[in-house]
């Protein structure tokens, strides 16, 4: 945004880089993803349609009439949950990046295609809660996300050239780790749908847990 | 976003504050809350369908049609104007932060998926106006957006951590004291309801009363 | 978002503004405004639906059931370019002003109300288009939205408080002329749809007309 | 955004040209396009909707009808990519451009119109994926689309008003190249459709290849 800013790193890309969409302006492309993944979160609550009782019986009906929203609310409340971690991961990222190419924007829309798709699979699960097709394709949903972010990750880091050249390799080491929480827990959830679907669905629930501010402490 | 401003702010950020998604530049959590505000408050007016009459009778019907969308229109405006009070809020507390930690990201998650919610619990209190059961669901959610706030405003200024140095001591207690009228006339509603579900979905009307500017200038 | 402009302005606004929701920083306003604004713009598309025939004999009435969407397609397209008008309004105004009051916020919620119910009222004229009632109603809509952006600008240059300091009194009187524009067409279409409301939609072109580009340079 | 960037903008542009919505400070209209075509992207989703099958039959049917959803899934992924090449030559065009005018909002406002319909275009195709009116229409669109960017590149550099003084020659006559591949892309596409209305759709994924990271490097 400041002028300054600005010239000098007009200087450092290469006009070749420029053609290929190169840059050190992240902003732009922060913002967009921020849109689509803001975007994406609030379209999750669209899912949960106010349930239609003639107004007359409504004292009698309306609250079991909510109360069979319970599988609605348990997807939105998990999916709100994991877009958020998926968001808190990007911001995160994005914090080390202070360089791109062509590769990382197309690798990041692929990143926020996953993300629109989340509203989509979410219903899924929350229109047919005792199917074992909806949570595989949920956990694949999911595992191909966090792939992508981490694709994202290693993109960045290879060869130290979208990243900050002090970048502390402990840094570096607790991020690898941290980026196969999130995938390991669904695979895992997948081989257990085959036992309980239930069981399964509320194995997502160790994404809250693992990714947790309490726990992180100790990692 | 000015690159003299950023170096300086990672020297002061240790390295397990990073781990640990701390930081200084609030402007993407800030970007993000306000697409999310700006959604719901604009998915609101999804409420109000247009009614559908018969081209040929609308001259006579049209007028009566639009009548009947009364308490919709209701429940818009008074949603939209509790989430602009929640944005005004959000925004005056962010005023005052000038760091974040992993907590505080959390924590503004959780208002962002109150604020989420706010569409599905407007709808409810359209669709049923006469019920006590969306009264007493609008008022607890707006209870607990509302605490969601004040938690993050606690959290911002322990220990002074992730606010400005020099805080005037009048305008915390302000702050508190502002950030008890909205659980306060809601908590009330509550108890109304039960005398008069039209007069608790009135009283809400207090908050527009309680936070305007006029009053403002006397508190 | 610069920190030596930002402890500058702390320094400007005295604590009893600050308590007031005032300051300088008009950037998370205009970010949100944005939002609302490009949610509500993008939100007109929705009256835009794919009709349903039966694919057997798509190829003989698709291109049909297609025409029937034109009411549609000319609210869509109306609406659009009157929103994009605000848009731009709202843009040149805030060129003009460097610091807000809790005031200036609400008046500009009160304007993005009016926004984010244009697309119930473009849907309405789309849905009833031999109806004079709807063409009323969108005119209503339109000279309040306008009215509230001249309550903006008049609050703003009171007493030059909220607008920077050498603002050029020949653009404050075309600006007061400009802002005449818009209500003014759309009275003159009340009084026209008494007559014909064929002629009364029409006449909302000359919005486009008045605000054009060509039209600008003479005036 | 920089108190001083700003004064010294303000030096740079007359009298005149901010009268008729001239300036410098482009961030209000990327943010505003960024949100645009962020949610238009997101919107895409909604045309993918969840199967209705009764739970007690889900296990047998649930498969084959999430199978049926494959155009609403081609269209989905064709639509996302095709908008995101538009946000990356938006993004790499107003790289360029330091400075803008009332015609360039103008012609921007007109890209974000397309952008805007685009689910409805998408819905279209995938709603009859075996007629040849949708693709002709989808192609039409997605020519008028790459044009107005086209427009919007041709008058920013015209008299080099709107650019960077130092524009390189070689990255104009790419530029100037690279806008002819979608429009020609759909234009081949409308000639197929009159023998093969599957092959025409195919034809799209060209888009893709041409406009992707690996041949950029060659061109």
């Amino acid at each position: 945004m400041c002028g300054l800013g600005r010239l000098k790193e007009a200087h450092i890309s290469t006009p070749e880089e420029r053609w290929a969409d190169g840059g050190t302006d992240t902003g732009r492309t922060l913002s967009f993803s921020d849109a689509v993944i803001a975007i994406a979160i609030t379209l999750l609550a669209l899912n949960l349609e106010v349930p239609q009782v003639p107004e007359s019986s409504a004292a009698a009906e309306l609250p079991s009439a909510l109360l069979e929203l319970w599988p609605n609310l348990f997807s939105f409340v998990l999916s709100f949950w994991i877009i958020g971690v998926y968001w808190l991961a990007h911001h995160r990222l994005f914090q080390q990046v202070n360089a791109y190419d062509r590769w990382m924007l197309l690798i990041n829309l692929l990143f926020l295609m996953w993300i629109v798709l989340m509203p989509f699979s979410s219903a899924l699960i929350a229109e047919y809660e005792h199917q074992q097709l909806p949570v595989i394709i949920y956990a694949v949903h999911n595992i191909l996300t966090s792939l992508t972010l981490t694709w994202l990750w290693r993109h960045a880091i290879k060869d130290s050239r979208l990243v900050k050249a002090n970048l502390d390799p402990r840094l570096v080491r607790h991020s690898n780790f941290r980026s196969f929480i999130v995938p390991s827990v669904f695979l895992l959830s997948i081989g257990i749908s085959f036992i309980s679907v239930d069981v399964a669905r509320l194995s997502w629930l160790l994404v809250g847990f693992l990714t947790g501010p309490t726990l992180q402490k100790y990692m």
